[in-house]
């Protein structure tokens, strides 16, 4: 039975999407507000990128503002990567993340080298990563590793002459998903870069174990970077131990205000931003947290709330919300590739 | 025991082939009788193609015309896909079909990202078409998709503000394939253009069963648009019910004089071309149909009768033929490269 | 638990290595010693790499004069491979020889397909290597194989129209590790080129089996054609049959002297050159072989003596040695991108 693709064919391909988080509005937006500044990116020139941690809010700032003018002219970049080339290192599968790196670096100009197999494949079965690590100097320009073994970045990098991007370490962190959130963040309210914000304080729900997924604990830790603009930090979750130990403590000192409450559609209609995931990483696998909450366009969502997601999703974000102003979560993922590309750039030193 | 390689490096690579098939005088001639219009192309700019019904003659001519300058003036392309990102997404694997289009692509001068992992891998293992497809949107300029499920092609589709190429999807339809085909057929026999043929009309055999077979499906329809230069399209199969319900219908409704035999070697003899494929899918998996049909050198061709074959091969089609001049099918996957090219540009409005 | 990143990232990347041998005198230093002359190497365009046997002297020493140039002078190539496309087919898995070509390929500006699939899989898992070897003719420039099976290489040149390299076949060869191997050796003693040491003779010990491991294979062959710089060749072995038949007396009457002792500490101290390799090929998978033969720091290694190993390293090669003198095998490693980048140039008779 083949399928009747007359219909289909009869309409066109998707118009561009009517929601202005994916135009020029909103990156610009953030632009005229934040005056370039390439000093502070000048630290991360050359240095590998392990945590969150390592990121200071002027950091944040000046990449993201880097990121809005590759988004919002991407014509006027003239390759300056060519003949650099990217290993990507993807010892754990992740399309998605994989993609996102490798299409940054193109849009450079640079060539791409992936490694998709998993450590054990082959020869190199009993290699150490230091050995690998060595060998990836000669080879590369920057590498960028997934896996699932969260030492294994840190290993790598004692041999390594060459920068390192963490993109995902076990249920350790994934510091570039989180510049992915803030950079839609900012987008979103721009006034958050210098805490005297033209609004009220944002309240942002996190709907997740910040103790055990890597993406909550890193994007925690760069919120604390911008606790000024923020009201609470709300962490919706049916965890009795939500945090590992002293990371609520850390995060507070940094200047978080931090709730935690187990009822989301509660709390949802005082929500700003929820930012909602339901994957937790385990040694080698990954489980579904939290599966009880879900969000749909039914929620009660506050007015002009808005939607974060690190996709990819399960249950817990319905596609019903896709249509609406609170969909955020295309606009990060989009974004996602900017701001790679304004990392990778100021670890190359090359700003395009 | 190592393997003496003395005598083998004795003597030189291959020579070029000496079948004219694979030099620049058939393309030429083929260039020779139509003019360049590169209107017809311009309906495909940015369309996704699902499905051979989708093209026109005028369409099918003009891409051949591209992929036939390309051929015959590869040095004057300069690289006009530069800074663009194809996403050759091969979720059934394919080396053959994803290498010519990724070879497509770089003489073109662009970027690839290759996905070879199943769709169960990883993290994404539960994610929709849909939202992968969202995503592709901001990562590259074009998809090519294979999959064995024939859904997957329209499923992506609906998120989708890119152009996507179907490279095979499960037992439907295999365009591009199709498009090779009629490459190979107007390089053989340009006459066949404008139908009032200067030889008699061509009498086409088709050694499979059109309701099973993705390739054989895509042909079909696409021989349609040359119906006037054609006598018989002959089906040879041992299947009672080689068409699914109104595959037939419709074919002759569009022009196509059909018939169905099951003994090859009584009708060999009377075919000016043969276009044998013994590979049939079923979901996620493929089965040899008719392996009772064997061509080789010994088999009762008409004196200047040529051999397509989508490839790869198996017993069907017997080694002994390839020196013969009945071989075509080399040429058949040599112009796969030029007309993917063609159709690239084509979508990509950027003609080299 | 989260890595504790804070100390580790409180210290710079590495520096660049103290060891002179990854500087660039060593590498000019064998330069002033050789006059560049490309004629040798336009014996090798456009022929396959199958052997060492097939390399001459002059061969050798402008391929690693070539190599050289590359290493030093980076910034001056032009990327002359643009357009160009390297089909790297690794059929079995092997990062570190699949990334050393593919960068190399790379670095001259050309465009890179993989293919990391086993030759099992998918629809192609029936098609001989002739017909894929046809198909390669059409979709790239040069192809790079890597197979278990030691014909493989031979059945898919025999179709081929572009040049084929041999990146490890089975337990036969590999060639172009042992271009990495001598190039690390010229760039150690350039005197070895021409025969007339400044210093005595080198003797060099193997730990290994010369006829089980590929590696071992072809370098012997190579030393052999720097017979006149080389005392003894000394194979460290504790099995009873190293070669296979005929290989000893080829090697001797090509000039090298051999001797095989069991204790690899008796005669260590009069070794300048130590090649330690424990991988032994067996069809389709591999083993390790000289357990007891292991080297560290302590290991009574003669004054300036060097060592090199192909790596990926077992424990025959303890990580103690790293950080001393005797360490040539990360040199080694990184020279390996220079010579394919010799070796590629040289193919495809484009000299940066």
């Amino acid at each position: 039975m083949s399928v009747d693709s007359r219909k289909l064919l009869a309409r066109p391909l998707q118009d561009e999407p009517s929601l202005d988080v994916q135009g020029f509005d909103r990156p610009r937006a953030f632009m005229d507000r934040v005056a370039e500044d390439l000093a502070p990116l000048l630290e991360i020139a050359n240095r590998p990128v392990l945590t969150a941690r390592q990121f200071g809010r002027d950091q944040l700032v000046q990449l993201c503002r880097l990121a809005a003018r590759y988004e919002t002219q991407p014509s006027v970049i003239n390759r300056p990567l060519t003949g650099k080339i990217l290993i990507s290192a993807f010892y754990e599968p992740s399309t998605r993340t994989r993609l996102s790196f490798e299409s940054a670096w193109h849009r450079l100009g640079g060539d791409v080298m992936s490694i998709t197999d998993p450590l054990s494949t082959g020869l190199a079965k009993g290699e150490s990563l230091f050995d690998i690590g060595e060998m990836l100097n000669h080879y590369g320009d920057v590498v960028v590793l997934r896996d699932s073994d969260e030492r294994s970045v840190y290993e790598m990098l004692e041999a390594l002459r060459i920068p390192i991007v963490n993109a995902g370490n076990g249920l350790d962190e994934h510091p570039t998903q989180a510049l992915a959130d803030v950079y839609a963040l900012l987008k979103w309210r721009p006034s958050l870069v210098d805490g005297h914000s033209d609004e009220s304080p944002a309240r942002i729900g996190v709907v997740g174990v910040p103790g055990r997924m890597r993406t909550i604990r890193s994007l925690l830790i760069l919120l604390s970077r911008f606790a000024p603009g923020l009201a609470e930090i709300v962490i919706v979750t049916d965890e009795r131990e939500p945090f590992e130990p002293d990371q609520r403590e850390e995060l507070e000192e940094a200047g978080l205000r931090i709730e935690v409450v187990d009822d989301l559609d509660v709390v949802l209609p005082t929500l700003d931003v929820v930012y909602i995931n339901s994957i937790a990483w385990k040694h080698g696998d990954y489980e579904s947290l939290g599966a009880r909450y879900r969000l749909s366009e039914q929620s009660p969502f506050k007015p002009g709330a808005i939607v974060l997601h690190p996709l990819a999703r399960g249950g817990e974000l319905d596609r019903s919300i896709d249509a609406t102003a609170h969909n955020w979560y295309f606009a990060q993922a989009r974004g996602a590739v900017f701001i790679r590309m304004a990392l990778l750039s100021a670890l190359s030193k090359t700003y395009a």
